[in-house]
């Protein structure tokens, strides 16, 4: 059985194509998509589509079209604006007979906003980051001494670290609250940084991946390195986690560590930007996910070599486009 | 004979470093320097040191030594904070056999001063970037209509987009004006831009490559793209201007265009950030930098294709570090 695997909005992730064009030789195609061919990830995959921006009307329907077209088996997406899309139209694509890697529609939706997804973490049980929609709320606590500045303040949906502040005292805050809506405050965690790469098996709903790495801060932050990490407590808490929360497929879950504990801070459905990291460590999720779609449960792939660094770099793709 | 150079401080820069190693093949080796270890490109060379930071007592002696040791022939560094210090060097280096790739010291100092570089741009006859220091200049030329609202206001010494602002109210200068010393009022220039990579023989002082490219500026201004321009005019200019400022070896070019006219905005005296497109396109740097070592004058390598992109994507280095 041919295995051919659709990718969308694949823009400057090159590895994450490289990787499964190498997993998928002899089994099958992989298929990509972009809104714009100065996308260079196009230019990995056997073949590639331009195709309008998600927000564009009849956008699900081209994407389906191409599926056809392609006897694609499986699709996912890089880009979070996409991931709600691809849940939400989760049995247009099963009807005609494409699955896609993508968690269920409603713990998506939750895990791009982060003041639900921080509540539920609270009620599966683990440590959580203290979280405050409210000025009120905050000033009873900032009272009690149960927080203290500086706290982070963001926006409570949208990407990672878009308009993140540090926010030293109240008149600032009264300032951001005053001109932005929909504001976190969240207690800062400074310390350490994890980035775990998780697969949970789409047909035995078991974790079969799972890596570690703490991310090393840099000057400027412009470059991003990691150092694997194997942590028992760790590793324990985040199989834990993923087994309560119900995730499938690929996520990236960030964690903050403070004083010896770990706190679950969000979780994105999908391939992380580190995950090169992974991969090139043993972890391989493109065969998992290729097993998966053959109909194959995959055996938990836990290990890995503890100590290593990655370290990202620009390579460039060069191209005359007509 | 044997060429061997050492490249410093090259941070992420591994693609230089390929190049280097792919020309060196049978005809010498590639050493590199860097104060991290994490510094990813270390790991492409045949050999790399890790030496102190260049602002260390003692630095450029630790630099000496490595040269003697390897039996250097030629030395370059990828950073402008060491430009200066390579170039105010050069006679130590000479006096031991090894060439530095480094214009000569006031040229390079005088290209890291925004202010002084634009008045040497205007000396030399050519379009320069309407600059100001002084309040009160940038005022009676804003009374005269000489200039208007917005304008950049950046220091004039420090590396390109450090604390760049767009100030569009007097209000919002004189506030700059009063927080920070040493600013420049600059006119806004935001209709095209230039890189433009160009090789100076260092035996027989003509540029001998010369690659023209425009930035094409993306959302989010994260993912560098840009595409090969060949443009008489432009060309003709980036000549005139090299020959009669005195540059040598490899320098990156930053040029504005507005209403059709071309404004050389500064002068990098090292290998630029998109040299990678230059290379990709057939501008063999390396190979005339290590012809130029062996003594043999460069025949002008001028050709390469227009319309050619360049898009960045992450590559990424594994190590264990022990």
């Amino acid at each position: 059985m041919t295995t051919n695997i659709l990718i969308l909005s694949v823009g400057t992730r090159n590895k994450i194509i490289q990787y499964f064009k190498h997993e998928l030789k002899g089994k099958g195609k992989i298929i990509v998509t972009d809104s714009s061919e100065l996308a260079p990830a196009l230019y990995e995959a056997d073949k590639h589509y331009i195709v309008p921006r998600i927000t564009e009307p009849g956008y699900i329907e081209t994407i389906l079209e191409i599926c056809t077209k392609e006897k694609i088996t499986g699709i996912l997406s890089l880009i979070d604006p996409e991931l709600t899309l691809l849940a939400e139209n989760y049995s247009k694509f099963t009807e005609i007979g494409v699955t896609p890697i993508i968690s269920r529609a409603d713990l998506v939706t939750m895990s791009f906003n982060k003041f639900e997804f921080n509540k539920f973490v609270q009620r599966l049980g683990f440590n959580s980051i203290k979280s405050y929609k409210e000025l009120s709320k905050f000033y009873e606590d900032l009272d009690n001494n149960k927080i203290s500045f500086p706290v982070f303040v963001k926006p409570i949906t949208g990407s990672a670290s878009i308009n993140i502040s540090k926010v030293k005292t109240k008149e600032q805050l009264e300032e951001m609250f005053e001109r932005f809506d929909d504001l976190l405050i969240q207690e800062l965690m400074d310390e350490k940084e994890y980035g775990v790469d998780v697969y949970i098996d789409l047909l035995s709903s078991e974790p079969v991946s799972l890596f570690i790495k703490e991310k090393l801060n840099m000057r400027a932050g412009e470059t991003d390195k990691s150092i694997s990490v194997r942590n028992e407590k760790l590793f324990n808490l985040v199989y834990d986690f993923v087994t309560k929360a119900g995730y499938r497929g690929i996520i990236d879950i960030d964690i903050f560590e403070k004083q010896g504990e770990f706190y679950i801070s969000e979780v994105n459905p999908r391939f992380g930007g580190g995950y090169p990291h992974a991969f090139e460590s043993g972890i391989n999720v493109p065969l998992q996910i290729i097993n998966n779609l053959q109909n194959h449960t995959n055996t938990p792939n836990l290990d890995y070599a503890p100590g290593i660094y990655m370290m990202k770099f620009n390579e460039v793709t060069i191209k005359r486009i007509d």
